[in-house]
């Protein structure tokens, strides 16, 4: 950061001559519950969300720019650890916060936007998928979806199984790192599973002009979300397939391409449109796009 | 723009090697009223707000990101009306809108950021005044807060004088040029005024340890502003000295530097501290910071 918060605007380093840039715009009782999470692990979710669209292009991250809009009701000590949760996400990538906005508002609204450098890379993006390729998915799949359905559940604690999911609903935790090393390995394609790996993979597909075959035994399901599922009779791979704000990152590789441990091949790239898991359209939960 | 809307994030060019940023967060009812401006007119000011605190730096405005919180009131024509406004300012500065996210919000939010290129320059900050400097404005001072002055008592039209003032309140015409120009004539300090002269001088003369006299004969106060502070039994130096909203530029030049038409000489920086009008301090207003 050459000039920081203070002045009109902030002043970064753009060393690779190309800005990535990011925004997200997040909204009280839609996107968090002050009574469901921190002023701290709201921070730190709103940060890593936008983070972590960076890395999806294969970029690093540098800075965050944020606009808050604040409730009279809400204390310092909130805002503080807001501030707090912002800094130590952005710790985890070297990146700053570089700057924002303070306004009134009636309920707390968050206007996050992320900047990146590629570093002489080039931007991956959903629309490089060719036919052969591998799909794999790096970070937590499901995760805050079943801490979600704990939490509106009502249950909020209990075996170190289920906390950890309310947990990684608070505090995702994106596979930063993972983001510019596909690009490095070649990734043809890839983004932040955001909406539910299934949406995101139809945005690929879509973008690319291919289908996605997903091959359901190969995708992850630890044993805590079988737990959650037990304990709410849910089906873990419901949670894996559509639940968003994980964050991890779904990509699509040449099928040469040695993948390091961190991705798990859960998928081919063929020719066609849309998404399917062991060959057949995904109906259940509701989304009607897949339904078609 | 090397990446549009439609992936993870946008790609930017900047060639500066640097990028400027800034970012603002609108609030419906707050920062505008819909019954007082067109989704047209919001997203012209809310562009022009966030592209001049770019060019408050010397730098050339490059792109916007927006974030937009909707009710469910609002309809596919207005939210077209905004975009288009947003296009609009920004192609008078080259500018482009690269990407956003639109959520459910109680009421309009708008979450603005936007990026600028120095072209080789150096940052103008607030903090580079020096005793002996000139004191100029380029743009609109008072325009806008007399607009609202009208609004506020019920005047939605009348002669060429107040409709223009209204309307300046709607659609602020921010002097996008001089900002870069500035820079390149040496300037050294400047800021958007947003807040009104009397309180951004304030931050000119704090972040630079100075002093700042202002020449009240000097202020422009042309007959509009006479003519709608008859109509309100108002002071119009008033609004030239505490009204926001026009987004004019205020900077300081070392002496010898021969300013063009666009600026106009107001003042001058001297040593000590605080913002005084005809060597007093300005007292009306109920601007606390300027009663000490």
């Amino acid at each position: 950061m050459l000039l920081g918060p203070g002045d009109d605007a902030a002043v970064l380093k753009a060393p690779d001559g190309r800005v990535v840039v990011s925004t997200d715009l997040l909204i009280e009782g839609r996107h968090f519950r002050r009574d469901w999470s921190s002023g701290y692990d709201i921070g730190r979710k709103a940060a890593a969300q936008n983070l972590s669209d960076i890395v999806a292009m294969g970029a690093d991250p540098t800075a965050l720019v944020v606009g808050l809009g604040l409730p009279a009701d809400v204390g310092a000590d909130w805002v503080d650890a807001l501030t707090d949760g912002f800094r130590d996400e952005c710790d985890l990538v070297g990146a700053t916060v570089a700057g924002g906005d303070i306004a009134r508002s009636e309920t707390v609204v968050l206007g996050v936007t992320a900047l990146g450098d590629l570093g002489g890379r080039t931007p991956v993006t959903r629309s490089g998928a060719r036919p052969g390729d591998v799909v794999a998915v790096a970070g937590r799949l499901g995760h805050a979806a079943a801490g979600l359905a704990l939490f509106g559940a009502g249950v909020t604690g209990g075996s170190p199984d289920l906390v950890s999911l309310l947990e990684a609903h608070r505090r995702p935790r994106p596979p930063y790192p993972c983001g510019p090393g596909a690009a490095l390995l070649g990734a043809t394609a890839m983004l932040d599973v955001s909406d539910g790996l299934l949406q995101d993979l139809g945005h690929v597909a879509d973008a690319s002009g291919v289908a996605v075959e997903l091959d359901a035994a190969a995708l992850p399901v630890p044993e805590a979300l079988s737990a959650a599922a037990r304990e709410l009779g849910a089906d873990p791979l419901e949670w894996v397939l559509t639940g968003g704000d994980d964050h991890a990152l779904a990509a699509t590789f040449p099928p040469e391409v040695r993948l390091p441990a961190e991705w798990t091949r859960v998928g081919a790239v063929t020719r066609g449109r849309g998404v399917r898991v062991d060959g057949q359209t995904w109906t259940t939960g509701g989304w009607d796009h897949f339904r078609a």
